[in-house]
């Protein structure tokens, strides 16, 4: 084997079978029948949620993560966010002729961990390989089915009068990799954030109907998930300034790059909305948890209408926070 | 919204949501909750089985086929040939900036009808736009989750005498898509077979465990599959030569080449294994079926041991059939 992807590599031959059994099948295929076409999961044991999401990153290795520990967790707190337990995944790669293969194992290695931290199966999985200069290095797309945790959520649930909060930091994975694209002169730049939401998903089981609505603020940030929400629900969502979590290497970069913290994509944590009652009790129960040490309330369900976010700033003013129109952060995930 | 895909079009703001809202949602999300993150699916109602594929093939519209509605075969397949019914799909796209709207669109179109026509739901997904020279026009991936149909398979299932059977001709789909790429002057030139194979399978539930072993021969052709069968059972597989079903118009595409129809890939076609009583009852049972006109018996399991495939020649002579080392055909599926 060469230390570089060939074509060969995907093209159902020899090569191929053994870039599976060497690089693949040993990180990932623990049951008895190895990687299989479709991989047989036996019975859910309930009802199962179902997701997919694609990852472009750029780099593939940036500060605090790679594309394949994206990958997993992307997956994995789809899952989570949407209520349920992540259980098995399939990952399929479109590679570029010419990636290093230890680029290659260090992606693998990457998602392996991740999903052993997360206790979730690789199942199934595809490997493509396309000619130099028709992708970028490397291409993950995993797939993730769940089994639901009973919880009830949905933007309908949202009642005037409950609390925003945020799981930690904001913005910090799109300022990371904003920051590893182009050296911008710091000593100690943003880390990614990337990060399984599993744990502090399933801890919230027994606060019930209090829960109301959960979202990852991946691609346009905290921003859009609170905008959908407005949005839907027609209340006005007001955040207050001096309550954002937001790490300071975070805050230099977007100001060095004008942008808005706001918008920037995180890759591990959660926006929750939840009664007010429930507010300090769910940051209790995050605080003690792997990935929820920064928990923060962010801001309030002020009332019914409007459809809107306000940001209360800590001059004294108020502006809203809006979506971006388009597209500020290409292949931040 | 402009006729091209933008960068913008994945970027998390207003353009994204457009894009899914107008050209995913209608085609794809009938449920009352739209395409949400995670999609939840209920019970299962059985044991389930979980697969994916990437498919990057070019050109993105070929005869017979696309793109879109390759994606949605291939993932249904894997699942038909390991014994599920399919149920549910994933669809994530990687898109190129520039792409035409029109294009995608008529490949999502094609998802869509393919989808209709396995019964299966499109009932998650994501869009990433990539950079012009990124990517080349659209890659896709889908995932799938059938219910088990209560097979038992495997390569330890077959036996001495058992008969290999194709369900049509053989190599189609890759002749179709090299000929597609580099006009060879043909009048009418091979087209894909790709086609569902939910109805052939699950047609052969009512013949039990005289049903050994099914793949679809896609990447690396039929020598593939029967050369992976008779490694792993280590028993000899004997083809005839004469019994072999190929298009007249994918045999003249082939010699032009100089490439062996056993080696190119099949998208609607199903290898199967049977015990010897079974196999004119299997293909009088698929000759009644929509993509199973074609159906004939190709070969024996010859003996224990060997470990090999055999062609024996309308010649007279003899020859092995063997995989090839590495990629004959970039990017054919």
């Amino acid at each position: 084997m060469t230390d570089r992807i060939q074509l060969a590599h995907g093209g159902g031959g020899r090569m191929m079978r053994e870039l599976i059994e060497r690089e693949i099948v040993p990180r990932f295929g623990g049951g008895a029948d190895g990687l299989p076409d479709a991989a047989t999961l036996g019975e859910a044991g309930g009802p199962i949620l179902f997701t997919t999401d694609a990852f472009v990153v750029q780099p593939l290795e940036f500060p605090g993560g790679t594309l394949g520990r994206l990958a997993v967790h992307g997956t994995v707190n789809d899952l989570a966010v949407c209520g349920a337990a992540p259980r098995w995944l399939s990952l399929a790669l479109v590679l570029e002729e010419g990636l290093p293969l230890d680029t290659l194992r260090r992606l693998l290695d990457d998602a392996r961990d991740a999903a052993a931290e997360c206790a979730v199966r690789v199942v199934t999985g595809d490997t493509k390989v396309v000619p130099h200069g028709q992708c970028d290095g490397a291409y993950a797309v995993t797939a993730g089915i769940g089994v639901a945790l009973g919880f009830d959520l949905g933007p309908d649930r949202i009642r005037p009068g409950d609390r925003v909060l945020a799981s930690g930091t904001l913005g910090d994975h799109g300022m990371a990799v904003m920051a590893a694209r182009e050296p911008l002169g710091f000593e100690t730049g943003p880390q990614s954030d990337t990060a399984p939401l599993h744990r502090l998903v399933a801890a919230l089981v027994p606060f019930g109907p209090a829960i109301r609505f959960m979202r990852d603020p991946t691609r346009g940030g905290t921003a859009a998930v609170l905008n959908e929400i407005a949005g839907q629900r027609r209340v006005e969502i007001v955040l207050r300034e001096e309550d954002l979590p937001v790490a300071p290497a975070t805050q230099a970069v977007a100001e060095m790059l004008g942008f808005d913290v706001l918008n920037s994509a995180s890759e591990g944590r959660v926006i929750l909305v939840c009664a007010a009652e429930a507010a300090e009790p769910v940051l209790d129960t995050w605080r003690r948890l792997p990935h929820g040490g920064g928990a923060a309330a962010i801001g309030t369900v002020a009332s019914e209408g409007g459809g809107r976010v306000a940001l209360e700033m800590e001059t004294g003013g108020r502006r809203l926070v809006d979506v971006p129109h388009g597209e500020l952060l290409p292949r931040i995930c």
